[in-house]
């Protein structure tokens, strides 16, 4: 028997109803504003190429760690969901089966923001109106498989449809951007613009950095032999990805420690790093001076720089030996700021041209180091709630734990750092509806006016981001 | 003058008039289902001699150090309270005097959980219907005392009218566990199980360690001078606890690390420790071993896995001179997951048949931490809000702050992990109603479906326990 | 056009109708009683001299660098503002372009206590009922001026019209607390008081150590270049301190570390701290070996010891040489207690006539340490949230965090801390609103009877905090 969808339009607001009221009012003013995406992971040959997407399972399932890692915490083999195995070990390849697999197991995500987003997708972009259940698998799968097989369902309406105004994908300085110039080439009208994240020649740890930083030199016709070299190459591709609509860096390492170390420390470490005798201590080093180097170049350059600090990656090795990266499987770990970052803001703290926004999967330090770092510091911006905390609960916390200390103008309104193109609007529209939510709060306190909450409504929703990002 | 007794039947719920309806609703589904105790620290002795409890000062008193270290930071002597001293010299022996020093400090406990525990128990069990004051002070301890002497108040008679299904305590392996034998004998039908906890045979610093193993290859007919035959006397003498009910082992190691060494390494730790040579450093690697260890036979045998890390015991050394243990003197410190449980998660973090249940002190690794691991790992479950964080603000922020990452169905129902017999009714009814709260608060926030919460309700206050702990 | 003030007399009261109804009538009981302000730093030359304040500027914006430090976030530079560089090269003088500056960048504050605390101070001290707005800034300039120049606005009028019943500042034994005694002199019945802070004679980073040590022994009479004399100094100055009315000890300590060496180790770090040779690691052993000297003349004279660690002074090198000290470039780090504490605990942790107030920048520690510590040790208190947690949501996350386990009792009422006397009503008026507020919800929910609520909200204002500082 078919299970109503639970999609009310008064999801994620409190309960009191002087709150709730306002907070209607509010999101009412925001709800319908651009999307601007100014981080994230969706594939840029979506965009290139415009072909439809395969199937439900495909589309929702075998691409999520959010959706598959779940599952797999309650006994589900991976294998059992389709997700490929690194030695073409066979892997379930009915999609149908996937799908009921998924929806039978579906009451797990009973209070996880995933729940909201599959919700959100299936509701507005494909119009079903009751709950995935065993019962309802089949109907919901033929339904979202009849749709995905007609044009408005291709990556580039869903774009229009979804009202972005820019989004960014991430791209390794290796990559020769072909989609984005077939994007460009094409003549559609969408934005959709790169990222430069440039850990395979940056991270002395990543597979193959030798083999990256000579390809580097190739790419750019720079010597990226030597330490010099190495950083006009980067310059280089910089200017390339600017090119192509860039206005960010992004860099996820494993702590957020920065260096400061005289050239020839450099030109040590980096030929260590290509000889391959460096040491997990040095690597650290090296990756930490490499945040330094981009902070110069974003003086001269302008793009803001991205710091995605904590996560311990492939925590689980017989995951990672059997299906590879991006599994679920990455850990957050306790990561320090105010010792971590001095190097560079030593340097670079108090210059005009330079934006740095800060992320954490530590929640510890947003009003311990985050927020007071941001309060002060010109060079500092606060980015949204990450990853496991682009939540509702993870939102509250983030306004509640930073606001006091490094005010709304210091943050720079949402991130959907998502590879789900279908989620993107979901998620946009749980941030718009618990900021919403937080500025009815303050409001209804008397801790601000209401004026003052519907200014501030549409600059966390579009305008701090767009500013933030150069966008 | 006589104060009126605030045990309201909507205590606990939010003030809001929707989620409290809610709430209650919710509520009214679980409040008289069965309570099982999976992990707690009673004395079996009570229910195989099912001899009285002597008076109301021996009973909420002096067994309990939530109680006793309140007044204790207050400036009242453990000797006033009747704590015996390890030297023998004269504390307080008269009850009475005891109970009305206590009542005189009673609004110490405004706020915190022990009050809502006592009030409960004096209100529900002992049906007084005014507040503890120093007026009151002799008309409840006679009360309570008068009740005592009675068969309704006798240990087995409690259990029973606490409707408790079945109750773990918590034993040694040097236990002969003759306690738990002869409730068997009785044929008494309440279900009293015990758990293998094993830390004065691994626990290279325990009082007494070499003795202690000598004793348990005599137990079990071992040579626990040798590691294998030490190994081989664990799983003879888990077999003997799992004989006698239990279904778990229980671990409270000062960190959570964990270590997978070689065979080699392990024999040349234990010989150390035998020896009475082995460093810190080198007994906190043995511990960690020995979870390792743990989790190699739990694989085999079934048992649940309990880790209890991050207490540092005995913090004031004249409290533990002259009073010994558990005097509420242990104090939480931070405490790592992500590194220390990766030796034993590599090892064993995939399997089939093993059940590793997370408890924490260090509230901070709930969403950074724990929620990501369990939220992945098929062995891991979490444990609910342990010992400080047994309360409910320390509920609400586990749920709040756990639920987004690992879902509801990666933890495991409620432990009332209590010496105080009085107070396990009291403790999974703050559970049941916090976790009722919490549901509410989802449903009419439209996150979940009202039929969600109401499915979900028995899940947290029953299902979920009797599944994790193989009840 | 004027917007109004939004200075609601239900602000910080939650939505709630019951919660609110009930913290309103709490408040009630509460609102007017005396100011006790036991420790900060407002400067006791106000109090000695009784001179007008200059005008707004120099009033709210110069000496205040929570106003600064967020314009400076957002590009302003401060000495545009009128902040003075060491160099002596200009800045700022007009106070009224400050002043309007300031006023175009006010939307920053929006959800910020500093926002609260000058909305407080503009209405309740100047009678403003409009915003302070671009449009606004020069009327609002002028009223402020306008009173500033009456004998009503004078410090001491403001101290009495303030209901301020006694307020400490905080002095280095070094001080001849000339401004104590001339307003002792004065016959004027405000009670301002010192506190000893030590930290020029007691760490050895701190500039010109040696010079400041040999001082002391000037000042004292004792040889303070042997660590006897040393101490014997100390116990001389405390008794003069006293003897001004001081009631209470202060240490700023990087970390909370504590030592309790033997007096040959204390001797020769002391003789290397003379030398200059001390390592920044002995230091930070000298500094702590002071915490427990410190104590221990506590135990003897009953001054309170206060203990404010964690925060990295200085974080901003450019900040540092160009502005110098206590420009909102302090920045919180990770602070640890349970071990950092023990050998003073271990000490002197049991003692009648001591009192140890915790305060921490590191809210992770509420109910990991702070709380399960001061609800056992006699000894130790809970100050209240402090600097950037001094804060409707930062308030909140302590009460929530430490009242379970440390009770109300434990804790020691409010401190401002401030430097900006205007404030103080305004900080005094969060707190006592947020206190009223989190007894109201406990109320509610039948968590405490509303007697109690009534009876702990005089306590949380008024009583604690004359108790725990012995005022």
């Amino acid at each position: 028997m078919s299970i109503p969808m639970n999609l009310h339009p008064d999801r994620l607001f409190p309960a009191d109803p002087a709150v709730r009221t306002l907070a209607r009012s509010l999101y009412a003013t925001v709800k319908d504003l651009p999307i601007v995406s100014p981080h994230g992971h969706t594939d840029p040959q979506w965009f290139a190429d415009d072909t439809p997407f395969a199937n439900a399972s495909a589309l929702f399932i075998t691409p999520d760690h959010y959706a598959f890692r779940m599952l797999y915490s309650q006994g589900v083999r991976l294998e059992d969901l389709g997700i490929p195995r690194r030695d073409g070990a066979p892997v379930e390849q009915d999609a149908r089966k996937i799908w009921r697999l998924f929806a039978s197991h579906y009451p797990l995500f009973r209070g996880t923001p995933t729940r909201t987003w599959l919700d959100h997708a299936f509701a507005t972009v494909f119009g079903i109106d009751e709950r995935l259940t065993p019962e309802s698998a089949d109907r919901i799968f033929d339904r979202i498989n009849a749709a995905l097989a007609t044009p408005a369902f291709r990556p580039r309406a869903l774009y229009e449809r979804f009202n972005i105004e820019v989004i960014a994908t991430t791209e390794s300085p290796l990559d020769p951007l072909a989609q984005h110039q077939k994007i460009r080439a094409s003549g559609w009208k969408g934005r959709v613009v790169t990222a430069y994240r440039p850990d395979p020649v940056v991270d002395p740890e990543f597979e193959g950095f030798r083999d990256n930083v000579e390809r580097f030199g190739a790419l750019t016709g720079e010597n990226t032999l030597t330490w010099p070299g190495y950083l006009a190459a980067h310059r280089n591709r910089r200017a390339y990805f600017k090119s192509m609509g860039a206005t960010s860096t992004d860099h996820g390492h494993p702590t957020a420690l920065t260096c400061d170390l005289t050239a020839a420390d450099c030109d040590r470490l980096f030929q260590r790093a290509l000889a391959g005798t460096i040491s997990p201590a040095e690597a650290e080093q090296f990756r930490g001076q490499m945040l330094t180097e981009m902070a110069r170049m974003s003086v001269d350059d302008g793009l803001v720089l991205q710091i995605h600090p904590g996560s311990m990656r492939n925590h689980n090795p017989a995951i990672f030996r059997d299906f590879g990266r991006d599994k679920g499987a990455d850990i957050p770990m306790a990561t320090e700021y105010v010792r971590a970052l001095k190097p560079l803001l030593d340097r670079f703290g108090n210059e005009r041209n330079l934006t740095v926004i800060l992320f954490t999967l530590d929640e510890d330090v947003y009003s311990r180091e985050l927020a007071p770092l941001a309060g002060h510091y010109p060079v500092l911006r606060l980015g949204p709630a990450w990853w496991f905390h682009d939540s509702p609960e993870g939102m509250l916390r983030f306004r509640q734990l930073a606001t006091e200390t490094a005010g709304f103008y210091n943050t720079v309104g949402f991130n959907d750092d998502t590879r789900a193109l279908l989620s993107i609007p979901a998620r946009h529209d749980v941030a718009r509806r618990i900021d919403c939510r937080f500025l009815a709060t303050l409001a209804v306190e008397h801790r601000i006016g209401e004026d003052e909450a519907f200014e501030l409504a549409p600059e966390l929703a579009y305008g701090l981001v767009k500013r933030a990002y150069r966008l």
